[in-house]
């Protein structure tokens, strides 16, 4: 008889609707555990977020990076809160973990999922892209400063700082990931023309590694010139790479023309494995929709299937998804997505499809 | 009787369609300076471009900011060729003169176009925004390098800059502009959750120019939130403003989803009026149709008449306007816009409108 695989999951609800998509989506998946019964997952509550920083003055443990580096994977919420800004509990939690972890991949894929409607004439069959930001640098490098903060001539800097690993290490993922896939299709983003050193250092390098993906078809687009793209031709593009604030902005695009951001799930990956990923919904905190019972769980869902792959549990993962896209299909949806069930409906739903 | 008004305009047609859509755009002036006889315009033709870089190694001349602050104002075309890296062409024409003639505000009308259909099936009666883009300095400041040029350890920077001066007269040039229109609507857009330096002195300024501005509604969007923003609820936006970069992404993904690039304006506008202002089409070189006869003509249209607004011709701007809607209108359009005429077509339609 073969072992039975075994999983620490580190759970950081974090704020807004973090808790409660977070909750839901550890009840599907315990519930899907226990009826395949061919491995076992347990989700460890992490409490890092805003009333933790109100308690102690910092998002996460001192130790933290020590202590997240026992589990196998992480799911995530969100983090923010009205109270604080959001540059501290950004910095203080989600990019503490992202850059220090060396998560340097960011996979999001979007596809226009049942229960969404691709708002764009121009799709007709809606949208299927795989894009992937680099996550690790750039304009989240963390660099610059203020001078003369408060007076007339005060100047302040935003460094994005690109390395040659860097980009080599995201560009050689992308393409694995765009050979992975049946249109084996790469559309390079960057914005060499305005920009000169780290931009153009993305240019090469791109050109350089396409040489040892042959049997993939790449391109490159201004980032401007991207958008229109995706508006005007959206059937024309694959699989995206591009760095981390130019995929920040296109990745919620693409979220929103295929249909929801209340949908869109990424991965914070280190494909190297010598750190835990990250999973989580790309929507953030939602602060007008706390506690209301309604916050879409699907982006985490998705997030959480797209965690069980990365861990090697692809079957349970296939079986999630299948479970998600029927309860969707039938119209067992939030609000923001013209439904009228809570979060719980669509949970029990979940849960009751996996049962069958 | 009133003395009549003379301009001297130069004509930078550039590069790839710029000299095809200028060309049509004097053209039509012309013809509407003769027709309705009130005012004098006189274009002057400067070979500034990649031609004039080949044969003399620069893109303009040696003393051209002398030179060109004696015109009243500025046709440009596009600037770009695909045997000269961008980053060379475009810092060696248009980014030469738009940061140093501090032509700080780069404004963007963005709506559907007669000919034009909105791809949005959220923007029922198609969309009409006003975008303000900072255009002298953030992400376009030309700071950054690299070193250990093409060692395994190799860093880049890209280096934004932002100064108290250069936010604040953008931000009251945005605040007027939207106190101007009808909906008194402005969002100011930053991504001051992961840049902590100038876009949360963006955010600073933003809360102290709106002070002087208590009839203007303004609210504040992280840029990528912003784009799911203009995909769901277009309706919700009027006036917008933003850094150099980020506003070059919304402004072409704006055109998109508003109909097309293909009709898009810009004026690279000096507020103080020290130096001449820039007026040229959004979509640059085109290089695919060059010399085809097929570039569409539209946006160098509209960006005349912007011209002819700010030198003092509102009536014969609102003229030209009027002539070329009705011209679209009537289905005489380009081949991106899914019409059969030529470049040269749609001119004389417009001239002949205008003769009316
Ligand atoms: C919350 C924010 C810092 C984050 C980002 O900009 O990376 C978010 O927008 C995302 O896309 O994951
Ligand atoms: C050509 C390029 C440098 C330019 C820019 O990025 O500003 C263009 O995209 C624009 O929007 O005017």
């Amino acid at each position: 008889m073969a072992s039975k695989n075994s999983y620490r999951i580190a759970s950081i609800p974090g704020d807004g609707i973090g808790p409660e998509v977070v909750s839901a989506t550890i009840q599907v998946v315990e519930k899907l555990a226990k009826t395949l019964g061919t491995f076992d997952i347990n989700f460890e509550h992490i409490p890092w977020g805003t009333e933790y920083y109100k308690k102690t003055g910092r998002y996460v443990s001192e130790d933290y990076l020590d202590s997240i580096r026992q589990y196998d994977a992480i799911l995530f919420g969100a983090v923010g809160s009205p109270d604080v800004p959001d540059h501290i509990s950004l910095w203080g939690l989600l990019l503490a973990l992202r850059g220090p972890l060396q998560l340097y991949a960011n996979v999001r894929p979007v596809r226009t999922f049942p229960g969404t409607k691709c708002p764009l004439t121009t799709a007709t069959n809606g949208i299927d892209w795989m894009l992937v930001r680099e996550n690790s640098e750039g304009e989240y490098a963390g660099q610059g400063g203020r001078s003369h903060v408060g007076q007339q001539w005060e100047a302040a800097t935003e460094v994005a700082v690109f390395t040659r690993v860097g980009i080599e290490r995201i560009m050689r993922f992308a393409f694995e990931t765009a050979r992975a896939r049946p249109r084996k299709l790469l559309t390079v983003v960057t914005k060499s023309n305005s920009m000169r050193n780290g931009m153009v250092l993305w240019d090469e390098v791109a050109a350089s590694v396409a040489r040892d993906f042959p049997d993939v078809k790449w391109d490159k687009m201004l980032v401007d010139a991207m958008t229109v793209r995706m508006v005007a031709k959206p059937q024309s593009i694959d699989t995206v790479v591009g760095t981390n604030l130019q995929m920040d902005i296109l990745s919620d695009l693409a979220a929103a023309l295929a249909g929801s951001i209340g949908v869109a799930p990424s991965s914070n990956l280190d494909p190297t494995r010598k750190s835990p990923s990250i999973f989580e919904p790309v929507h953030g905190s939602a602060f007008d929709i706390i506690g209301k019972g309604v916050a879409n769980p699907v982006a985490t869902f998705w997030s959480a299937a797209e965690m069980l792959v990365w861990i090697g549990e692809k079957d349970a993962a296939a079986q999630l998804m299948g479970c998600v896209e029927r309860v969707c299909a039938a119209g067992i949806l939030t609000p923001d997505l013209g439904g009228s069930s809570d979060t719980q409906g669509v949970v029990d739903a979940v849960c009751l499809e996996v049962g069958k």
